[in-house]
């Protein structure tokens, strides 16, 4: 049983900070393409929701050029918390963030953040300094080159942050396939890897000729392949 | 006006062709991403019919691993006509697939296939010889390699049909802002560049705070600001 | 139906043409990975004998660091004709390789060679100045770089030979899905296009599970399953 | 002597996992070509046997979507023992796949697992967590993105599980090329490898020269070749 | 001497078109980095200017999401005139831009346009229509994705357009170092390809160092160099 | 607060070592475009300027082939300190330059050098070695290979310096946007990630046609919108 | 035999034109890998000379920062003709350049230029208008972009002339390996392709281990090979 | 000064290990193109005689399709030892050449090896076991994919081992340009980094026009120039 492993998630100790996923900083993303990134960060937003873990996002300066919060991560998860700042590159600077993270008791802190080596990195390295333990969802944070990426990597896996995907965030909140709401999740599967749901399409599409025989014509064909 | 221009699409005289975009094939594509791909294909069976383009769709033994047509495209173009294959590779060998074209009395073919070398080229070249004008919508179709597609636009380009993509498909019929369904087009665009949709964000709350005021508390910013 | 097509194949006017697919060339090629290269060069040689096409091969200079023709050619396609040549780089240079050709009676030039420059473009560029209607199969042939085989592409292409690639041949040999050998056509395909055999493991496993039952016991997961 | 050090394998002490290489999950990998992964597999599969290391596989829901195990890995390996999962993510969160590691007596994992990031990556850490000597074969594995493999590359090292290549496990486990079985070793490393097939029929070839003179008339050429 | 030659450019014919170069569509551009798109685009208003030649612009919706024209282009080119559209998403569909280029007297048309398939390409199939001399400036255009990019060259290409690169512009505009305002052409070409600016800095510090002397002491090094 | 974190930067404690930035060393430069490159530099002595932070710069043998500072450090940086070296491969073998440094009294150092493997990470190694709190600027620096700088990633974080990239040098020196000179940051940031300068063109631009009114005559389209 | 093809080249009517390739403008390459591009371009001089081809070479202001032309050129081919040029962009432009040409009687231009868009293009363009019979060796000139590259490629094709690359005009020079300087031909392969080289070396020890017996002392491993 | 520093090289306590630098494994090479990989290694063999660094080599069963060392290696360092081996694929484990490094009682060892996951990695972990310090030269090594060597880069890390790049060894040998034999060193340079040999022609240039006057009679430009 993975509980209590340091170097994994327990959902019962998570909390979902999403960072600065804001239309105008989007634009300036260079190391993931924007329809991938924003279906990561639209990703964990749902999971989070339907795991119950404390969603707390905030965003830099949204009424000038950086633009507005993406509106898709309130409307899928709308118990998660905004918290504005007053001007802060680094939430973490900001008490409000702090007691709101502080005030669910929890230990465990999952880091998503455009751009990755300033919104996610921040809050990041004051966290890991804090006593947390911190996970960055890297490929739904968003960064302005392919290279600030790999330093971002190196530099919070060095202060003992943890690095992680957004589907390896999504397989440790989801644990196991037996649930009631397994198919849930398989539809957050099929928004972050599309071709999940083109998998999905041909496994019924087989059963269903199984069950109701061949519509195409080949019987030629169907002969060569009775042979083989 | 482009009318009459050679090198051009008349929305007037074209027919949509939409074949074997099979959930089966699409995983053997290398050439485009897979979601890229995907949404290429239905924002033409969603601007066909916003335009009253015939559209003709068929399937190579979707009852065969290559799996059924993925559903968006008659969910979007309720009046595709779907026309079944025997087994023919070239759907223009297929004769009720010739005779729904020539039913329309159109001249023009917009023809997109998965996959592009075989499924598109083949009806392509098809058509050239039987005296069409015909754009093959090159990322629409989706191949098996990147370098399969490099040869596939030189040879029907030196055929003389016409290669294109899909924002430019939907330029040419859409040929204007001002109508009153510009905002259907804009949608599809947004489908198809999602970049557009943070651009549109962006713009609708830059408006908001010039009209409603700022929410951010910056008032050693904004004077640094107002001083430059 | 495509018959008598300028732009497309006559499996019954073609001879196919293996050109210097040897070992030690293998190893100069940099514009396609090599086990793709030799797939395709395999492929080939199986379905011009599957549909009974001429196939002629030839090597340059095998006994020294150019090394042998890779033995699956004629392993997998026994009644091609070996025609040695006496060191000309371009082989339609060497007298008795025309008259092979010319012995077959027929007029469309399948050739693929090894480097795609050189032992695929001079054969080429010589049978279109002698009058053949000629398709040049560039991802069975195989380059030391990649610009040069995009300037190879340009290059043929206006001299009038037909750049292809190897799955385009196999599906205008093969034609239909509905004949009695459509399967070993399928077997080649699975070489060319690795992921079309997991497509078939899939169907095949969706199909039985649909006949037989399921073996994972997931009661939870199947409730939400139900219910969605 | 390696024996012993604690940053390589000891062949006598290693267990091989290979979690969830199934059809299905296949398509959805982007890391690697597909070719390529279930080449790397099916060798991690054969050297297992040569070397006499006990090796136990498993699948996510394969009776659904996923699809079934490639059929290759029970084949080339039928000793492999197959411990079926009742939904876990975590393979590790199976008990009976815990205690067929246990009843092995033995300290060191090889894992591979598809995806890297959730079915490789989640077991390691948990049998880190648990003492294991882990070492993750990640080019055998397959993951939905290059990025998604970086983090988990960085994520598991840090974790203190070793990360490694295919080709790197068979010559640990080969240790030398003086061992009669030598030539099956040779033979994986041709599938992992292509080129190395290239380069023995090129060996044989120039030796055969050696031994039985030249079969092309060059006169001149070697004529300028001994002058050399 | 070049002029009157089919193939190039005779600048005393030639008109610049710069079309829908805007902040928001720039935010699309897939195909080119942004920095150099602007550069690029920023260098054809300059040039233009040099040579006298007249400077067309005009902009798609700018007072919505697409942006405002980038305000480099009219500051560096004064003279250059805008003309406004109504809607139109080819500009040659309006009527006052069409009005403009032929009241120059002038058949040679320099296009350049974002997005690149549309934006650029549609009046520049339109032009070829109507008997223009067309050159393409594509990579001052600007594409959503390289895909397009690429079968926009061949659909222009075909046409009869000529694709062009914008330091290829330059130089026909320029047509020789021997002119008085050479050191402005210097001045642009640095601005499109930075190395170039480094070039000048190195070649005045040799000239500098040999006709002021070394400052770095390496006694030990000019020794070693002198016996060299 | 981040204050006294030791995985980040207190502006109070920083010097800036800018080593290396020379115009002949930038053109061996291939792991960053060099015209980033240089905007990286420049950018951070601008920073260190508005920060007053202590900045020291130095070269190698400038009087020869590797060419002079490029002239915009200085420019930028007026207060910078110009160290010349003797020869030595190591800034940090050069006695002045490390008296230049204690004399700071600092021990935080943020540096940057042309060739990364060598100007940036010698004397990073040595300053770890010294006791320093070291910041390792790669994407300032510029190497000869992309391999050389991954390899100097992971080497230099070994070693226990820090890899960071030159915007979160920016984000951690500027630490608020609550600040008078917030606009010289911004406008370094518009140096840095061109497309920021055209969302601010954007951004002003939705705001004065929501002040002022549109331009663009759209009567169906506005209709049309109006209704969404 | 290919004599008279017109898509070939005749070596007795060619002329070989080395246009521009100096060590500033070297540095401004990005579409070609710069010690490829030189070692191209001194190929070309050298099979120049083997096969008597009149060789004629220029620089562009060679006393600025485009720096000298690079030695080998005329090391290697010390017949070689030197036309400078007083400013002209197009060398065609130059009465002299196009004086040496003539002289040669031959009809046949071998054009290599640095920057390919520039100074391979533009008397490229200007021959094709004059009645010759060009050949571009595009990847033995050098651009400042790969989109450049691809343009100009589009473009002189269009107009007539023939792209080829380095390897095709060797090989269509050399004609056969049957010949006394077979050997010089196959130093220049090595010089181009430099893996030729570890081939012979390869092949020339197997025959010597053929010859003279194994070295290693694998008595384990033979026998399993002579197993096999 | 960086004597003693642990993080670094001391060259007078270095050996130089150069292992299976093969020309049958350097066909086998996808992570470094081979000539740069040929250059390096060479390179080192150079640099390690400069510095009186002992050298040993050794190859594996080079009588096989391995191939023979390549023979630059012991041409330019003629006091390099060679150690056979009998088998082993880690050369660590044959004694002899454990004993041939004791024998120099040095204790810091530079090891490239060609396959870079097992023939440098293998010996560098057991060295790392053995108390030795490791640097590990990856580009001098070669792999047979690039993300092989992306593992291996993070497994000899972990393990202490030291990755460096070719150019950073040579840095860290040669320590300063006040050196008689610099100039060694800097052709050392050239055939590292060829755009460094242009560099230096282009200064002589350079200075050679200072010092003799312009050839280029510019007469108009350089009136330009001058006003400039």
């Amino acid at each position: 049983m993975a509980a209590g492993n340091k170097w994994m998630i327990d959902p019962d100790d998570a909390v979902m900070l999403l960072i600065d996923h804001q239309s105008g900083l989007f634009q300036l993303v260079r190391d993931i393409d924007q329809p991938t990134l924003r279906a990561n960060a639209i990703a964990l937003a749902k999971v989070a929701r339907f795991c119950k873990i404390p969603t707390i996002t905030t965003a830099s300066v949204p009424d000038g050029p950086n633009g507005p919060l993406i509106p898709e991560i309130h409307q899928q998860n709308p118990e998660a918390v905004y918290i504005p700042r007053t001007g802060q590159v680094n939430a973490w600077d900001n008490p409000p963030w702090v007691e709101a993270i502080e005030k669910t008791g929890r230990q465990t802190l999952l880091i998503a953040g455009t751009l990755t080596s300033v919104c996610m990195a921040f809050p990041a390295l004051s966290a890991v300094a804090a006593g947390y333990k911190v996970f960055c969802i890297v490929d739904a944070s968003g960064n302005w080159s392919k290279m600030a990426t790999d330093l971002t990597i190196a530099r919070i896996t060095q202060a003992g942050a943890m690095p992680i995907d957004t589907f390896a965030v999504l397989g440790e909140l989801m644990k196991t396939w037996n649930r009631p709401d397994a198919m849930d999740f398989a539809a957050v599967m099929v928004g972050l890897v599309p071709p999940y749901g083109a998998l999905m399409e041909s496994y019924d599409k087989a059963q269903s000729v199984q069950r109701d025989g061949h519509e195409t014509k080949l019987d030629k064909f169907e002969a060569g392949r009775a042979k083989k």
